[in-house]
């Protein structure tokens, strides 16, 4: 399975045949060569028209992945630099990236959830405690989610590292299996549980989903700051509704024939015991992770940085042995994240910076000029989110419309604070949609217990129920913190 | 022996037992805390005189190793940010450096020799022309490692993953085994051959070794601009004279039992018939070499910056499928320079721009005058040189020597490029006295075939020799080409 997970991940890129390869690749070349000599509109310079055909090109390619995506942003590096549209220096900037590093670091830190086995004794003892019913089992899978999300940036590794290992097993104990017709028995709700909860955990921090900084740094490249504590406590009244209110949902429409687990509790117990005390290690591990949630939430009133508490954290791990240098190196999704979110950061800062964005958004402001932000912010932000049925990745969906979705939604006199979380909360929950919108959804979907039309369903009424509460709950809760 | 070469490579660092490395820490937390403390002399600002705290310690810490060069280098990152010294923009801003990713995507494409196989084609083709007597054997190990040079930054990479199994290979086949006296056949010889070129090649291109771009970067600090082509071109002539030199000096004073290998030749030949045509991607590489070289040589006329070529090649090498995007994430020794070097440009630049460097230099100018330069700076070099005996990388030396010895060179009057040109080279030539200097050297001394006391002894006197040819021939060709 770990092979599979490392295959089919979209965030990773799935490898394509040769010739839909070339195919894509082509296009990619075709658009930005295309745009490159449409002569610039009046009010744009021609370096930022040629970043824009770069940045088209850079996007396009990583919808259409001729390449990883990671490939196609070091691609875009270079054609920026070898171009002169950007010098040497600005082409590389996005590489001293604060917000780069924080998810960087945090990548690096996670790696200790596992490493230390952390993660499995937190998952162990949520399902000690509350698995003695299937219905209580969901919700220790999903506090056992919830509660490493912040630390843990990647949701394919809580959903696909840490989760779903324990669906596998408890569904093997309890006799159910996927394709040979007792996947029904507990596997399938299992299953759909940890995903639907994955995707609300991962909108609840900033530092739950690779994507969520990128959005945030966007935003702030119009002004608009989003702190580490701003984005977690916008997102915990509503994020908490959502976790408590999904299971039940699934547990009614998708009812798992075993409804007492007795055995899953036990079990758990069974393995707390194997693992025996809590080594060295382990209290470090928590420690750090305490140190991180206390800095990231208060940080600021003494001037330290979300990144500078990451690098600190990470400073501890490598300093007390918990994590080797070794371990550092050989995470790639690290390096990868580093790598793309660089590319996508540093195009949007010169796109920003060479005054493309300014211009688009002035355009913007004439169209919609009169339009009331109460009706038209609600509906950019559901076509935001079901556009997601055309995307295999949620950065991609991030990189190539949070921004221009944004500036819209300001243009039409949104909050602007309000704009850019309700557009960074609904980068998540849009990917409950389909079994390829997101890292997790191709791990839970390939194992088999849920058909492909269930999954589809199942996506589109809990997009529904997602979109009901975080507009009714989040609304009165964002009205209370002042947001609106 | 690949486990060997990863645990023993000093530029990687060693596994220390547990006390001797808390007791490391200790110290270089102890040095850090007593010169933090120390009121800063008058003329420097309190903050340049913490990121000289943090800076020495770092150092100290690359020597001491209580943890691997990268580990040392993350930690000294998040000091001069937790303690406000930097901001978290100063502090990451060493990533963003164009210097520093020439020489991390060099990692990349150097992976495109070792994958396609035109490395060892290469030097299969060099042993067939000249592998005839041992001595042309030496030879064609050498004219390989110089070849590959300038695109592969990792001397050891070159010594060790390339020429080493070809001297292992050959050695094996003429009865020379280490342990069993026959050794001297011509397995001594041939190691110490390939280790002494790989010390010259590693000196003659900005891109053969890793700590080269170092001091180049810590030189344009000073506003001394060290090109690619200067420094290949200010080398070029005494480094071929060495690399025809030393072979015929270690063939006088330590022979090779064997004289006459006709065997080798008919195997380098037998080896090239088996790997066929030159294939598709071996083409791929060789022209991504060659326009490496074209536009590193040319590419200032143009104005293409030397990383920004290193990008175009390693784009082109993804895109062809030559590399892939797993293949990039794996280069670990990539990702681990990038953060070592980062961390220590950014704190020399810093210690720069906050004025330490600057009033440093002063003092020293205070202290120096009226000494004249033809005399002082080959003694600063033969320090330089020779306290190569107390250090176990070369990158730990280069960083916390070069830039004060070229700084106090500069001061007594020597022309800033020759300056800055020499200390470049003699931080490549010093590595020939030790078997754990550089990289590559415990590579070669673990095979066993040379003993320690003779390893000592040649490298004493080669460096002489070295120092002379440098000296002589090197200073009638830069007189030549301006230089003084």
């Amino acid at each position: 399975m770990s092979a599979k997970i490392e295959t089919v991940a979209p965030e990773t890129g799935h490898p394509k045949k040769k010739d839909s390869r070339y195919l894509s690749l082509l296009v990619v070349v075709a658009l930005a060569t295309l745009i490159w000599f449409i002569p610039a509109p009046a009010g744009v310079e021609p370096k930022a028209w040629h970043l824009l055909a770069i940045f088209v090109a850079t996007i396009v390619g990583i919808i259409l992945k001729p390449f990883p995506m990671g490939a196609i942003a070091m691609i875009g590096i270079a054609a920026t630099a070898v171009t002169g549209t950007l010098t040497i220096n600005q082409a590389l900037s996005g590489f001293g990236n604060g917000t780069i590093w924080l998810i960087v670091v945090a990548f690096f830190i996670s790696e200790g959830f596992i490493k230390t086995g952390l993660g499995s004794r937190i998952a162990y003892l949520f399902m000690a405690i509350l698995g003695k019913r299937t219905l209580g089992l969901s919700y220790g899978l999903i506090a056992t989610d919830l509660v490493l999300a912040p630390a843990i940036p990647s949701n394919t590794a809580r959903a696909g590292g840490i989760v779903f290992p324990l669906v596998r097993a408890t569904a093997k104990a309890f006799g159910s299996e996927p394709g040979d017709g007792t996947a029904h028995k507990i596997g399938s709700f299992l299953i759909q549980a940890a995903f639907q909860g994955n995707v609300i955990t991962s909108a609840m921090f900033l530092t739950a989903m690779a994507a969520n900084p990128l959005a945030a740094k966007l935003a702030s490249q119009m002004h608009i700051n989003i702190s580490w504590g701003r984005w977690a406590v916008a997102a915990l009244v509503p994020g908490i509704a959502s976790l408590i209110v999904i299971p039940l949902v699934l547990y009614k429409f998708y009812p798992p024939g075993v409804k007492e687990t007795h055995g899953a509790s036990e079990m758990a117990k069974q393995k707390l015991g194997e693992m025996g005390p809590v080594a060295r290690e382990e209290w470090i591990m928590l420690a750090v992770f305490l140190m991180l949630l206390v800095l990231w939430i208060f940080g600021d009133r003494f001037g330290i940085d979300s990144a500078t508490t990451a690098l600190v954290g990470l400073g501890v791990l490598l300093t007390t042995g918990v994590l080797t240098w070794k371990d550092v190196l050989s995470e790639e999704k690290a390096w990868d994240t580093l790598v793309w979110f660089a590319a996508l950061v540093m195009m949007a800062s010169f796109l920003n910076e060479l005054g493309l964005i300014p211009w688009v958004t002035k355009g913007v402001q004439g169209l919609v000029g009169g339009v009331n932000w109460t009706v038209a912010f609600p509906v950019l932000c559901l076509v935001y989110f079901y556009s997601h049925y055309l995307f295999a990745s949620q950065t991609a969906h991030v990189s190539s419309m949070y921004a221009a979705f944004l500036s819209v939604s300001v243009a039409v006199g949104t909050p602007p604070l309000l704009a850019a979380l309700v557009l960074g909360f609904a980068s998540n929950l849009f990917s409950s949609l389909t079994h390829y919108g997101s890292g997790p959804a191709p791990v839970l979907f390939g194992s088999g217990y849920v058909e492909l039309g269930t999954w589809w369903w199942l996506g589109a009424l809990i997009s529904v129920i997602n979109i009901v509460i975080w507009l009714i709950v989040g609304g009165l809760w964002w009205k209370v913190l002042g947001l609106w």
